[in-house]
């Protein structure tokens, strides 16, 4: 049977294992041909293509719910829900969403970008069953590397103290999140998945113990029993989960993650247990392909590549740096240089950059894991001691330290240096991963500072900056992708002084004021304004808290006519702080905000999206001359 | 001698065991005398003071840093460090603040007001330490509610992977957080916390295995030892915390909290033991006051109360309802008629006044610990389910759940209904508990209804409005304290349009915007303002998102002269989204936000705090006058 031929996931009930097992080839086939067109998550969803088959097999997926927790593993289940003909549309502008939702599929019950949710939610739906009195399975997939975002222990935590809700975890190991797991859990894990397979217990224990006709079926034991079947538990323990059995959970496992048959029989025991139960599945990340096998790190997520030779295809002309190697040559510069210095990463060492730091001075490096509210409240506590903590975290991820920014750092006056990579549009990733919001969620915090550098030698010297100043916290963001291509200075970085904006172009008729990576579409807009006789001031305003009243205020008021521009939602945003500013000042002037609007932006190129944005600098110019000059037709742009 | 005497907790060092208790007793008798007549948090308090006179005993604290989760439970640390003559200052405006504070005192090495963040902070201090080659101990001490929080166990899975790291995790174990405890973590410690005091195994279990000689020192031991070690120590788990010691604590306890004692020959073990360690306390919250023993709950924290009888000292005239408490009225009232709606409360059941749901309606209630990340993406669940989630937490504790709402709930569209108490001025919690932000770091957030109510009859028309809404999900904020006293209709409340404001007055000279609770100041300020001569409409704004630009624009167009009055910051607030609006329409008249500004509020009554902060009606009516009428001296205010 050809997986093309598959309109439906419960089709999957009446196969052979080989016949799943040819599906399994050919999902494989199809997501590594895609991926190296498209660029996308290589590895976990080759890891999970037999889990996916298995689980599937012996659900009834019309009314059983899979949750599945960040949306890159579940490349597998969306070929087998309708979704393989239009895979080869994988994270491209109306295609197929790089991630879980809901809005796509009626089989992703839940969205997900990021991880750790699976666990909450899936309660949440158990919960809902059992109060309308309804009957179908929900089963919560969850990586071991998001198992240590504090959201999923939660989660387990409420769960294993419900005895009487059914629900599954399906844990995925595959000792990695995005970068090898750290922290006590995933320790734990590789003990128990190295164990011996030839146990004295396997599987779920209690049915084990079936076997030994002097605990009978354990209903009516007396105490002394008891007793002893709780020591032989014990003593067996170690090997079938211990832990997750002292939590609540019934523990199954662990599982030979690529054994079809081996999962099905496991999956369908554990479907018969009641209360919150637990498979441990032992995966290999990248399985079947072996370039993705022997380099986990490097191929989590790819660019386009060659399937023979597994090197990106290289693109036609050399590109700039990106601000994110950028930042970390220049942390990793400053670095060598004091030993103070604390890169922060919460399991994203590769796309910040760290990964660089960490190798040139492993000690000055830590990697938290997926635990963004821990990374935040550590950074504080090594500030309190003096160490210069820098926390690089993309901007959609500090989100989940939001409290720990307010209430740990900034209440508190304590000096870390939040370095927000992905602030903006970040492209085929999408709506969950946007950097949209953090302008507007961290200025209202007091003691702390916030700037964006125009173009990467900015963003050196804002690194600069932010690692001398130590009156409060301080934050730097900055966009995913290429700098701009401005020459760099290998060190010796000047610092720029708090608040200060600068004044790129003076012109009388329109100010521009721009923000981080929008300063150089407010001078590409002012070239093209000034083409349709319209000189534009164009001010890099470097930081919206605090912002530079003094320079934009009385400009403001001069000119007359103010644009704000920010690769941000603008509710809140940068352009709300220089209209606060304005009327504060009691300046009574029109002001246009330029930046992404009060919607969600899909998965696209980062080109596409500020197309379709309007956030071009041709784009830009209209919309100046529209508003502001439309009572001039000599100045009109030609459509 | 008298704890007045010490100058230094250091002092403790010399003093018998009998000293120590009686130093523990006149602790106890501050401690119940001061909170009887200031109120503040009872019950923790008086759980630890063994707890504390025990641990400074065994350290140096001129270098040793103990970080306190939750302050609340830190009074004794207060009283043994210098503030014991201050002490009856508690909660009061300039006196002692009620949690911890860095800037109140040397020893206060983190502030803490909301929970499970000490683990995190010592671990980056404790790191900071090492980096420098410095040699002191770091001891968190954190309750067992906290430890539910993710953020906690995000700090244990690191900390447990630093086998080099000396770090002490002393578990104030009470079975309670402010209500009692759920989950599993917390019944796995109540299986360790009820075991046989006399054990097979006690303590250090290493150390233990020091007794048996043919384990020898445990360093040269052959496989087969190895293994038969072990398995007998897994046999002992149970007992000495099976779970701790497999994420790579070294586990003491369980020890009596309240035997100084023992808790001193049991932290000067701990001491001894490299890396991470965890001593498990187990401690009865309220210690001490039989009344606080027995009513847990109750007792966490008080208003004035009298110390014979414990009941509270009544005030002089009836007070209206609180918000809290008609909320409560309502939610419970209409979920008498919809099982579908559920009301969910992260460890704060009588603080938001769901334990009244609970007790009429168990089964729609879930209280899933100090978790508010999973709260929130369990909401989630529940509504993709049909149900109709109402998420009741705190201002401040929803910026622990910020990403959740914005990627699990509003990016998916899903209709969760949030309800935020304590929004605004909070009073005698200080600056870790004011709900200030909410409004800014909720309004950027697509597909999210914001509203407020003008007072406690609104409120309960919102609280209908929220329920019904299903076209996202929506909030609602509310204030701590009292409502104004309006009439309140049993049942059948009207709902309020989406995105509709009103109209509560007329008048031609400026235009007072109120959101929520400062709506009634507006209307006091218009009076004021009209014995004056200026007469003003008042818009009670209801909503911010949708925001009633209809309604507000064209007022403030004609008017021309715009105030904005909000309970929160004004930075990104609701003065913020009504400029925002204005200069969109390209309405550009002067417009006068007021709210709170950009600092941190400290611990005082509201009232002081209304008063610091400008916010008054005779002083919101000064500052109108002085903004838009100072060149008409007859309007001016006699002061």
């Amino acid at each position: 049977m050809h997986i093309s031929e598959l309109t439906h996931p419960n089709q999957l009930h009446g196969l052979s294992i080989r016949q799943l097992e040819d599906i399994a080839q050919q999902i494989r086939e199809k997501h590594l041909e895609t991926i190296a067109a498209t660029g996308g998550h290589l590895g976990p969803g080759l890891g999970v293509v037999e889990l996916t088959i298995a689980l599937y097999n012996t659900l009834d997926l019309e009314q059983d719910k899979v949750i599945w927790d960040v949306g890159h593993q579940a490349y597998p289940h969306k070929m087998l829900t309708g979704r393989y003909h239009d895979f080869h549309t994988l994270r491209q502008k109306d295609g197929i969403a790089g991630y879980l939702k809901r809005s796509e599929n009626k089989f992703d019950h839940f969205g997900a970008g990021h991880a750790s949710t699976s666990i909450s939610a899936g309660l949440g739906m158990a919960l809902a069953r059992d109060a309308k009195g309804e009957n179908f399975k929900v089963v919560s997939v969850i990586g071991d590397g998001a198992l240590t975002g504090g959201m999923a222990l939660e989660a387990i935590n409420h769960a294993g103290h419900l005895p009487n809700t059914n629900l599954m975890v399906v844990l995925n190991d595959n000792e990695m999140s995005i970068s090898p797991n750290v922290g006590a859990i995933s320790r734990y894990l590789n003990k128990v998945r190295l164990s011996d397979p030839i146990q004295f217990l396997t599987g779920n224990i209690e049915e084990q113990f079936k076997h030994f006709p002097f605990f009978g079926d354990g209903e009516n034991l007396s105490p002394e029993m008891k007793n002893l079947k709780e020591a032989m538990k014990r003593l067996a323990m170690p090997k079938v989960g211990a832990v997750i059995e002292e939590l609540g959970f019934t523990y199954f496992g662990p599982v030979d993650g690529h054994n079809i048959g081996e999962l099905i029989n496991t999956f369908q025991k554990a479907h018969k247990v009641k209360g919150p139960v637990f498979v441990h599945v032992v995966t290999v990340k990248g399985k079947g392909y072996s370039m993705a096998e022997k380099d986990q790190v490097g191929y989590h997520a790819q660019s386009p590549f060659n399937l023979t030779t597994g090197k990106p295809i290289p693109s036609n002309k050399p590109k700039p740096p990106s601000y994110s190697k950028v930042f970390a040559h220049t942390l990793t510069t400053l670095a060598e240089n004091d030993p103070k210095i604390i890169g922060i990463t919460a399991a994203m060492a590769t796309g910040t950059g760290l990964d660089k730091l960490q190798q040139k001075l492993p000690k000055q490096y830590i990697d938290v894991g997926i635990a963004e509210q821990h990374a935040v409240t550590l950074a504080a506590g090594l500030a309190c001691e003096g160490m210069t903590p820098v926390a690089a975290i993309y901007s959609t991820f500090l989100q989940r330290a939001y409290d720990q920014i307010i209430h740990d750092v900034c209440i508190q006056k304590i000096p870390v240096f939040f370095c927000l990579d992905r602030a903006g549009i970040v492209g085929a990733d999408g709506p969950t991963h946007q950097g949209m919001y953090d302008i507007a969620y961290l200025r209202c915090i007091p003691n702390l500072v916030i700037m964006a550098p125009k173009d990467e030698a900015e963003l050196q010297r804002m690194t600069v900056t932010g690692i001398k100043y130590k009156e409060s916290a301080i934050a730097m963001r900055y966009p995913r992708g290429n700098g701009l291509g401005v020459p760099l200075a290998e060190e010796g970085w000047e610092e720029i002084p708090i608040g200060k904006g600068e004044i790129l172009r003076n012109g009388d008729d329109v100010l521009l004021v721009g923000y981080g990576s929008m300063v150089n579409n407010a001078m590409q807009t002012a070239e093209i304004l000034s083409e349709h006789g319209v000189e534009a001031t164009v001010i890099n305003a470097r930081f919206v808290k605090p912002l530079d009243t003094d320079l934009i205020v009385p400009l403001a008021e001069k000119i007359g006519k103010v644009v704000t521009l920010e690769e941000g939602c603008i509710m809140g945003g940068f352009g709300s702080a220089v209209a606060e500013a304005l009327i504060d000042h009691n300046v009574n002037v029109p002001v246009k905000r330029i930046g992404v609007p009060d919607i969600l932006v899909d998965h696209a190129t980062p080109a596409q999206s500020f197309a379709d944005l309007g956030l071009t600098s041709p784009q830009i110019a209209e919309r100046v001359l529209n508003t502001f000059f439309s009572d001039k037709p000599e100045m009109a742009i030609n459509k």
